[in-house]
């Protein structure tokens, strides 16, 4: 196997790189003054197993257009198989027509990806796991869930309470508290389809004193984030912390959860950000190593 | 038929809907905090032949995805057909791996136009009308020289000299003639494939006292029609002009090219600009009734 490490993660590839101990394809990137990106091989891949790693972060459209003219070369160059590492898998919010009139951009995203001659995906955290089965091409999400509680519990967080912000990522809060030892629950969040807007439902929480992790796959503009530490606050919580996969950190997002009274927020190096504290490389490599060995 | 105007053109697609007399279903777009494009239709295209009018002017990756957002949405509320009107195709100066390791840039995009399930393509000027037969549906690029050219004409530009600002530009000049009734002529131009660097062949050209007008597909960077005009103005032109169909006109390209000598820059709407003088709309219109008569 031999990775090429694309421009929207070049530090992660290096890194799943130098674990795996195998070889990085150098790779020539540049923008057209227009804006086109444009990129060239500049190494073998002939009959080379190929996990090209991009994930989609903002630009998205732009890393995911990257991710297929990287693909293109390669398979157009010999690759024998490309397997593509997208930790942060843009578009899979909408996964359904929830309106009239609306796209499924998630399966959009999936025929992009096939047209690029892309063999199969690994992921982490997608937001819904089961948009993958209608992937034309095995596409699995893993979980960084238990590295970032992993990264709590070194610090001491034993047994803190582990929150969800949404039933949605109940689950998330329960693989957490597999780690943390303590108790996990999540906030009633509804989101209006047309404002975007978001309101909780008041709920009793047994956090008085307690250190409270909120574990999300996704921080964007961090509004859900900020409720829900508000709401841990007033409910007598003596610490609260954001943990999330994919740290978007839209904007002013890093502030107002910082207002709403967060003391640190923990990410992972699915996009790179100050808040990267755990890298994906090990669990990305465990991954393709295990796909590896089934393909024998 | 029906019309869906792109947020990418939807002056175009509105002149189009306009002058064939057809509706134009609504559509609302925006972006997510997150830079992700959303679209939902809020009209009926059960049964319809569409026409989304969509440029892929910068970002294009960004006008590309919303292409196929649309697509698949007008598909998956039971569209017929789906015709996609680009007036500028992105990406389609990178039609071979001219160096090893590069991808096909436009075989990507082809490739994507199929997977969000559209069914054919109508351009305007693509940069080689070959790299059409390779698409995976039907392709076809009109040209909009003759509007150009007929907007000079109408200016009492008769006879004016037309000239290519390189070999493979030469039928655009050729075609610009037939209407102008001057002369043409194109310059030796070479583009250094690494450095991207542009130089000119010194050639005599007999435009001593006469009107040139710069015919290209695209005005990107402005580098080329600026090298042409001061090979005009030097060989003593009176007057020259330049003419395009797609105006890119990136950074201080229309600066530089006035500032060498051109007296005025004329392009069309296929990229919405204060330069756009000449709209596609009516040649458009007829391409779209000619396939609607064929198919019958």
């Amino acid at each position: 196997m031999k990775i090429i490490s694309g421009p929207a993660s070049k530090q992660l590839g290096e890194k799943i790189a130098e674990l795996l101990g195998v070889e990085v394809v150098p790779l020539f990137f540049k923008n057209h003054p227009d804006g086109e990106s444009y990129v060239r091989l500049e190494g073998n891949v002939e009959n080379e197993e190929i996990a090209v790693i991009q994930t989609t972060s903002p630009p998205q459209d732009t890393h995911l257009m990257q991710l297929a003219l990287i693909a293109d070369a390669a398979r157009r160059h010999g690759a024998k198989k490309i397997s593509a590492v997208v930790p942060y898998l843009a578009y899979a919010r909408q996964d359904r027509a929830f309106l009239y009139g609306e796209a499924v951009s998630i399966e959009v995203v999936a025929r992009i990806l096939k047209a690029a001659k892309i063999d199969s995906l690994i992921t982490v955290n997608v937001h819904k796991e089961k948009v993958l089965n209608k992937f034309p091409f095995p596409a699995k999400s893993i979980s960084a869930i238990p590295s970032l509680a992993k990264f709590f519990k070194q610090k001491g967080f034993d047994k803190a309470f582990a929150l969800a912000p949404d039933k949605g990522a109940m689950w998330l809060a329960e693989e957490a508290r597999r780690v943390l030892g303590g108790e996990y629950d999540y906030l009633r969040k509804h989101r209006d389809r047309y404002s975007g807007q978001i309101s909780i439902t008041k709920k009793a929480f047994d956090v008085k004193g307690k250190k409270v992790i909120i574990f999300d796959d996704v921080i964007s503009t961090g509004g859900t984030i900020a409720l829900a530490a508000k709401n841990m606050k007033e409910a007598g919580a003596d610490n609260v912390y954001a943990a999330c996969v994919h740290p978007l950190l839209i904007g002013n997002a890093e502030k107002r959860i910082l207002e709403a009274g967060v003391e640190e927020i923990v990410g992972t190096d699915s996009i790179q950000s100050h808040v990267s504290k755990v890298s994906l490389a090990p669990l990305i490599c465990r991954e393709l190593k295990h796909q590896e060995k089934k393909r024998g």
